[in-house]
């Protein structure tokens, strides 16, 4: 007597023990108070870059809007529900897009790569989401000689430093960007017929938080450097990097560092056709 | 000007920087030498179990044969090609099953999990094969006071611990177990419609390793022991270690230690249907 | 030629490239602003225990004083400046004593054992005070279900866990503890001649720290709890973490959170004679 | 009734708790085999250098002998005794060196400085022989693209790379070096006034290893590269590592691969006057 799928129920691999527990599926998730789980602390920059090297890194149905601008966001987030109050930095790798399919159309932020310390938000985010997310190691943040500093490696090689210097207390944005959300490309490879697509679909998270509020915000200078790798540097990455350290800088765009606090049952994201 | 994807290579998320590296697919791999990438130390151990119980976590078309054992190996591989000579462990969980589909039967092993310490094998595997890995701290195995002793744990909890005891020296089996392979179900859930399925296969792993030569063997008593937890000891993954550790353990079915050489192109994974 | 030490500089192993910078050394600490370096987030909790048992873990010249309760504080850093603005932990295991010596008399903390989780302030801490300093792995705490929780274990052995739950907002002590500091003994073994002390001396930290701030303090139900250890466990320390797991623990004294901002420049310890 | 030390036994901080289990006291010590405890990879090499800038970090007392040679050894261990059959590496720092005391002369390798990636060690290494120990992440070592690679870190920052190449077997040195071991200098500073010295002795390890066993070594291509560092990148040892960054290489003095197996009772070390 083999077992069946719980109608409803979110599964992901390994399916033989049950329902899986995550983000969009948790014990004690009805009653939750969004407005207090999660503390995050946001390290942003972002640069102008070269339009037609960009584009190159989008794929079908996508198309850039507004200036090419690359924004790298690290996230450092304490207090997850989900993992009983343990907490897990990301890195987002974006820039703004446009997509229209067959039926959709949005526009908002494109999500290129993710970076997590953390392998089981990893496998949630990739299975649930389609989120393009890898490893990597993500020291805590550190604030040092008037900057707030970043950074990232994968086996004692560091590829990538953020810092935001020359800070100054900023309100909230006033108007927020035209946005509907973050979109992404959720894809997976056929197995044996080896070079062929078993899904690709875009997927977009809505750009709404009615639930986090922003402690304290403030802005200043940013600077980003993703240090070009070898093969035997980072054998499962190293084209990740090496596109992303091509890209020209041709102008920094400033930085901030926003401190917040809430988070939202994240089960609005859906599929664009 | 989006990007194509180039016919016949494989990719992962995220897709847009060009064809992914891995196992399945790496530079110079064409000209490997698989008699000599990768030496792996293998520490295993079984027990057997009540079969209707076992039954529970086997998945449709899939059904016990011989023996309801439960088999727990752990690699530790270090030489691997494709990390560019680094290593990583993992550990596998699996029993004796058939599975009947449409068109096609194969019997072997059913691998129920796997754990891994390495996010970037854990995603390859998912996602080209439906490996069903996660992933654990697996520290490096040791040899005290006549034991091999190996165990996992996820941030600070231990819910696993296995060793092999009164080791002697043993040759290899004399006939290969009758296995078509490793089979496992791969699957993804649906983003958006949330409980809902985008892919459910069976996939198969062919036990031919031609390459691989044994350099020694030893026997002895086995020991497993899975830890209960909490959802705030394990919060993503306290189903799966509770039903492992609610398995009977009727009878120890022995260990071993094997030392091995040489691996394989990865390739020969597929679909059953 | 060789080297000369630079006088009045602190030096540590080795000694061979310069004095050594650290926590009360560093090279811009003269102008530096106390008020606003570090962030200390502190969970602690006490149990009463036998008087009798105690006293076998107190060196010569020491006498416990008023009740013998055990306090284990977890203190959790950042922004510290002599790691240019990184953080660590550390857990202290204490209880009031008094020390009498030929010259000197004083009363207030003494410190048992303290366990981090970075190599660095441990060696400066032990060389430079004589902290009783080992190395533990300390996870971030994680506030759940209602509790306060903290860990440490050492290669994935958890032997330490304790917890504050039952919160609610607290006044800072009206009356500060008479105390004069906490007190240690700073001991060296002899190289060659095994067995024979090659310095062994009481060391005292003052109490006043002018420069700290506390931003919010709690008070609780607080729960401590030592896991045995065998020495295949914890091969360097089971003495140590056994020892602690077998003191009675008669009552309970309450727990506390604490969060504080600040520090002092760290010169103030000297030996008691 | 506070505790007396027991005679014979050696402690160290904290000694509250009985004698510290170590790499010279442990349990069971006296029976055990010292021909198959421990197995080392030890991956070598070396450079020449300017003896004036060398001379400049030997203390008191030690002069140069032969070439000025730098030496790094990286040594990667599996199944140590006392630590109940876990593993650790550690990294020397060396060239030759004579002694010469008011008593005592000695001649052989002077330990500048070395790094482990364990606690443990280096807290009972430096407090019993004074070795020159400081915390480094070390991955384990790889073999690539014809090399042997390894590396030291310290929270994402790698400050050593050294690689062996063109490896070809080679037969054990046919005449073992003359050396009276390997010296060091034991150094601790006083407690409170600040700048003075509390312990300086010279001490030395014996060359003599009779149970160690070599089971293959390979010579080839030696590569060292030490990476300067900031006090932001290396707050606790850019001193350190800059010193030896600045060391002109002169010439590559070759490189080697050895496996062995064995140990001794680490107790021959003593003080040199």
């Amino acid at each position: 007597m083999s077992y069946n799928f719980e109608p409803g129920r979110i599964y992901r691999m390994p399916t033989h023990f049950g329902p899986t527990p995550g983000p969009r599926q948790w014990p004690d998730a009805d009653g939750r108070d969004w407005k207090h789980s999660a503390r995050t602390l946001t390290v942003s920059a972002g640069f102008l870059t070269d339009a037609a090297r960009l584009d190159r890194h989008l794929p079908e149905g996508f198309t850039l809007i507004g200036e090419p601008v690359v924004t790298v966001d690290f996230h450092y987030m304490t207090g997850i529900d989900w993992l009983a109050g343990r907490g897990y930095s990301m890195i987002f790798v974006s820039w703004p897009a446009a997509f229209t399919g067959r039926h959709d159309k949005a526009s908002g932020k494109f999500v290129s790569v993710i970076w997590e310390n953390l392998a089981d938000p990893i496998i949630a985010g990739r299975d649930e989401i389609g989120h393009p997310k890898l490893y990597a190691e993500i020291p805590e943040p550190r604030f040092w000689d008037g900057a707030q500093i970043c950074s990232a490696g994968w086996m004692g090689f560091r590829f990538l430093d953020l810092a935001v210097s020359e800070l100054g207390d900023a309100a909230p944005p006033s108007t927020r960007p035209q946005s509907d959300g973050t979109m992404m490309l959720k894809y997976l490879p056929r197995t044996g017929t080896w070079g062929e697509t078993e899904i690709k679909q875009v997927t977009i998270t809505p750009a709404e938080e009615p639930e986090t509020a922003v402690d304290r915000r403030q802005t200043g200078v940013g600077a980003i450097r993703f240090h070009r790798a070898t093969p035997s540097d980072l054998p499962t990455m190293y084209h990740v990097v090496n596109a992303l350290a091509d890209l020209p800088i041709i102008e920094s765009r400033g930085g901030s560092i926003t401190h917040s606090r809430g988070s939202k049952w994240s089960r609005d994201q859906r599929v664009l056709a």
